[in-house]
């Protein structure tokens, strides 16, 4: 981290620690361990908690109310817990965080149901929102979590899948991972009762971060110094799994890329070019989330959520 | 069946097609069969849809309009698939409705998938009702799916703990099948606006039927005829399932249970009485199911309810 993101996640210290304390008492129930436990495990992992965070500071831009905007942050990071414990046991990955998955802690049955609960726990969160438009809130998560699901069937589809196109790609990573983050702002505003115009602002801001986000991810899965990115570089090309790195390079170079080693790659996509304009791909939708936010009300909390999106498109992680 | 159920069904047909139309309508998307597919292909099992029957039933005792009793009719019989399909995953079972279980036929990761999905359509189709106190209904749908995993999650602890007691046994199948056919009646009831004497009626009616249904089970699959059950007799008992029947045969027989064949199983189960006692105990909850159908309105409807419940009480299933 750097020494202005440090000073930046010790500003919003005081807030993820409430919010902390609200998500790890979710669950906390002695008589059905087999139930909990798992549940309590994935809570405690150490997260960054972006999303609910989004949400927090995207309700405190509106003027919203802070014990309001816990409700629906904590259904946001339970939402992308399930996620994550199912994804898990789907792609046999074996460490999350740096710990043990579930369903390689305890076993595959053990998973589903924790995440099954994670969902559950999410619904009842956001129900309990105290304030806005929660019938609002309910549809569109319910419509998110299918687009989610929808997105998880497209990527194992592209496992089998040849030649996936950009189009396909982005379709995807769109479904996947950008739909999340809007979701997480727009609750944050809908909580606030914000009104329509800082919605849709919200909106942008939250699916062009996402789509940024993801872009980025792609690279530096490649690009990474091994150390700061916290797990193994070059995974995705280790699994075969297509980006839009290899679905432009694809088009780009004569070579097959099935025969390159993975510093050949590297190289291939620099001297190709790939490289750079997926690099600019990504900052455009950095510069979207940025231009979004300028559209709504300008305090502090604003200011936190610019110092976020600038702390994400510097990570190295 | 009986000539009497027989009757019974095909009075029915009419609005069964009604919602097997609106059911199989769910989930019609070619782009990502990998998702829709086994959606589908559950969907499409043949089922009695008792649980959407009775929501009907009961929206329309209350004098509902049909057209709104259809949305949370398919989101129980979605919730309840999505149990089945998970269920069946931990359960490792290979047939479901005599067909290939979803992640027989495709694989675990597929049907992880596919119960989420069903989860999520869940929602969405409680959501889409147009009449009622919508957020009511989805507020008691979400305890009850998390009612229902935790009764999963007691389910599973009960395989390896060596003696379960009788109220331990009952908590569990009150959590794992009777909460859903109370919520089905329940949700009946919400969606016709009932008054809170109605809803309070339903729920009895559907907790004592649920209890009814799940304790008669545990009868009809030691003591069945193997043709009119439609699965394998004493399957509980091979799996060495705790029930009522092992429970209560415990505490009175001085014999090691588990040193019994299936057929000196059965007849301890009849000598010592067990067997007629536990009899006793579901007819009390048909009686109690009969006593709060009473408190209802008179009218056709009910009468359907009565004779479904009387169908249920004599079935060979």
């Amino acid at each position: 981290m750097t020494e202005q993101s440090k000073i930046f996640f010790n500003n919003l210290k005081p807030l993820l620690e409430q919010f902390e304390t609200r998500l790890l008492a979710i669950g906390i129930d002695p008589k059905i361990p087999i139930f909990y436990d798992p549940i309590q495990y994935v809570l405690r992992l150490p997260g960054k908690r972006i999303r609910p965070l989004l949400t927090i500071l995207a309700n405190q831009t509106c003027g919203g109310q802070l014990n309001t905007a816990f409700y629906p942050a904590l259904a946001v990071e339970l939402l992308h817990n399930f996620t994550l414990v199912h994804d898990d046991i789907m792609d046999n990955d074996e460490l999350r965080r740096g710990q043990p998955t579930v369903h390689k802690k305890w076993d595959v049955a053990t998973a589903i149901l924790a995440g099954d609960g994670l969902m559950g726990l999410a619904y009842k969160k956001l129900l309990e929102c105290p304030q806005g438009d929660v019938m609002t809130m309910v549809r569109r998560f319910t419509d998110v979590m299918l687009i989610i699901c929808e997105g998880q069937g497209l990527d194992k589809m592209f496992e089998n899948q040849s030649q996936v196109t950009e189009e396909q790609y982005m379709e995807m990573i769109r479904r996947k991972t950008a739909v999340l983050i809007e979701l997480s702002c727009e609750l944050g505003a809908l909580s606030a009762q914000a009104s329509e115009e800082m919605i849709f602002a919200f909106k942008s801001f939250g699916y062009a971060l996402g789509m940024a986000f993801q872009i980025q991810d792609d690279v530096l899965d490649i690009m990474a110094d091994q150390e700061k990115l916290g797990k193994k570089v070059g995974s995705d090309w280790q699994m075969h799994k297509q980006t839009i790195l290899s679905i432009r390079l694809r088009e780009k170079s004569d070579k097959d890329l099935s025969t390159l080693s993975f510093e050949q790659f590297k190289n291939e996509l620099q001297n190709s070019g790939v490289l750079q304009e997926v690099k600019t791909l990504y900052l455009t939708y950095f510069n979207q989330a940025f231009e979004s936010l300028q559209q709504l009300p300008q305090n502090t909390f604003n200011d936190k959520l610019r110092e976020l999106t600038q702390f994400i498109q510097n990570r190295q992680w």
